[in-house]
């Protein structure tokens, strides 16, 4: 991490970083200049995943012996059926992510195709990038009955996709398939194939448990490993794919992350959260395997969708794994960024030909009493700060405001 | 936990809470009566421990390898010796408090006499309520040279105490030991004589890890144990008292607690901000135990003087501790405000006779879309909000505006 004082970004017309500067070059004097004075300028936020439904539920269901899945999530899931009440939630996640510096998200909606479509068409207004997907789910994964069909499931994820291709620059179709043990392997292989076919982002969820493990095992027995079901149906890094959680991911399907490029959509809070069976995600093991990693906050797994309090969360629980070196700051803020911001392709950094997503941040709060480094201001920022710290926010070279 | 919707709060001319109603008894009718409309009043947050001279640290010294102590922390208390520096950082601190909704803390300064005092005077000005004491530490912990002579460290405390007495209904002076690997038995013995005599308020740390466990041992081989050391000099329950960390105790230091009713002071971020080796606090064996457990900030162990998150992070280490239930919602607001306020008397409740020390905290950014119970609403308070949704503080019965 380069940290420049007092330094000058130049930002091209189509909203790419050109270069970095200590002084500005002779040949941009005549660009029009943004003075931010003493505040730092850094890249904006990535959120690798997290689910449009669950805004309702952040906070609830942690108490001991709670049904998160059955007495929250699938509530929050089912609601999310009625438009009106979507919009209006969708609304408030654009919002939230907008107020926290996410500029880039994954987004996971329901199977609701009209829901979606809402929270696409108010993306699009924005001017920050998304990749927004319909879930499918045609297999009740713990019995009860199936979400949806799978004729339908595909049917209506061709609509959307077809619908949403090409109408925004920042914001595009993904396609959100629940994850395997909520899939039948028809479903899995069609998704895969249209995935090639279009060049879409797979966002699902892998490990998070015991449970699921063994439910992949069970209807798997082939595969047996989530990774391997995945790979098989063309859902592992035939296009660009992220995984939420990755708890339990064996060795085998790790070396096969990184051989497809499968991101870890690390989501630390979410973790801590989680009940006591939750096994702690070993960010470190992915890393040094070769996966790429970015941070996500999982909503409603976690309470918040700020990144930067799951980055210090990341570095928490980065240091109670025995055997491996905790995350430093700059590694936090690398995922929380650069990392997870390749899924999108040049995002997340200040380099030449990176899609210039910004915050401006007046850490006034915090840098006072005593000379601090910038490295200790970000840092600061980072662990003590919040949403109200943010004073300006850029997405693809332009002031978002909202 | 009770929650009454559109209840009645009865406070007397003392400040202190009369009766809590669903209906206003007609005895009360000519009373004014402030109306909060739909928005949430609950306890004001009790923080059981935390350094004055630390808020400039708020989030460093977390990356791998960091000296916390010789970097960070003593760079900090040093610096408190400057009291033009001390009178702007208790101002920001106070402030911090205030913002934070927490109308009691237990405050540690350094051992500056003057940067102590003028936390005193500034505290006094507020109407908010804090046990304040300057530290003493006569003996090099960990080599080097001790931070005061023995003589001075008592005549000094003796002075503070004398001076600060009876100046204020609301902040009271306390004894602040740094830790019994930092004091000779010779000034234990002093102060907790001293304590015994005023019935002052001890605040103090314990077993924070192995190497200050061995500290004690091996300077207190009779002992051995730190809870032992405390109690052979009366510092261990013979006048309130609480310990901050406590996460290595032995089951005789536990008992001891119980026994003489010490406070443990868990700081729960602190510890998940913890090196590697930092054991997990165990706060469900103290509660078993019968020790009487608060919450505290450990400002700057926590990087947040927020007591709402300390609860969720007290929640999420207690799931990550193998053998005993984890903390509900309810335990862990229990903990931040009538387990700690009892340090302090009758405090963190509405129960008649305790101190109106309360919140008004306006959840509209949470209470929204669903319809959520009282209990759900105040989760999500605790877990999603924060300072900018306390839109009113009470401290003794009166407003505290800063």
């Amino acid at each position: 991490m380069t940290a420049i004082p007092r330094g000058y970004v130049v930002v091209d017309a189509d909203g790419n970083v050109e270069g970095v500067y200590d002084i500005l070059p002779a040949r941009y004097a005549d660009l029009p200049v943004e003075d931010f004075g003493d505040k730092l300028l850094i890249p904006a936020f990535v959120d690798l995943h997290l689910h449009a439904s669950q805004p309702v539920i952040q906070g609830l269901g942690h108490d001991p012996g709670a049904d998160w899945f059955g007495a929250f999530c699938h509530p929050a899931e089912k609601r999310y059926n009625d438009l009106v009440y979507a919009d209006a939630l969708n609304r408030d996640l654009i919002r939230g992510l907008w107020e926290q510096g996410t500029m880039h998200a994954n987004i996971m909606c329901t199977a609701n195709l009209a829901s979606t479509k809402n929270l696409f068409e108010q993306y699009e207004e924005t001017g920050m990038a998304a990749a927004i997907g319909k879930m499918n789910a045609d297999y009740a994964a713990f019995g009860g009955e199936p979400l949806e069909e799978t004729e339908t499931s595909i049917r209506e994820t061709v609509e959307y996709v077809d619908w949403a291709t090409g109408r925004s620059k920042q914001v595009i179709p993904a396609l959100a398939p629940e994850f395997a043990p909520a899939m039948t392997g028809e479903l899995m292989g069609a998704l895969g194939a249209f995935a090639k076919e279009r060049g879409l982002i797979i966002n699902s969820h892998m490990c998070e448990g015991d449970f699921d493990n063994e439910a992949v095992a069970a209807r798997f027995p082939e595969e047996r490993l989530y990774g391997k079901v995945y790979d098989k149906y063309g859902l592992f890094g035939q296009t660009p794919t992220a995984m939420a959680h990755c708890l339990t991911c064996e060795e085998e399907e790790i070396a096969l992350m990184a051989e497809g490029g499968v991101f870890m959509a690390h989501c630390p809070i979410a973790a801590l959260n989680g009940a006591p069976e939750t096994v702690m995600p070993r960010v470190r093991k992915f890393i040094e395997a070769g996966v790429p990693v970015g941070l996500a906050s999982d909503i409603g797994g976690a309470h918040t969708l700020s990144i930067p309090q799951n980055m210090v969360a990341a570095i928490q629980i980065s240091k109670r794994i025995p055997g491996y070196e905790p995350l430093s700051l700059t590694e936090s803020f690398y995922l929380a960024t650069k990392g997870g911001g390749a899924l999108f392709g040049q995002v997340g950094s200040f380099e030449p030909g990176f899609q210039f997503d910004a915050l401006v941040i007046d850490d006034a709060r915090w840098n006072r009493h005593v000379e601090f480094s910038l490295h200790e201001r970000l840092t600061r920022y980072i662990y003590c700060g919040d949403s109200r710290d943010i004073v300006h926010r850029y997405a693809a070279g332009k002031r978002i405001v909202l």
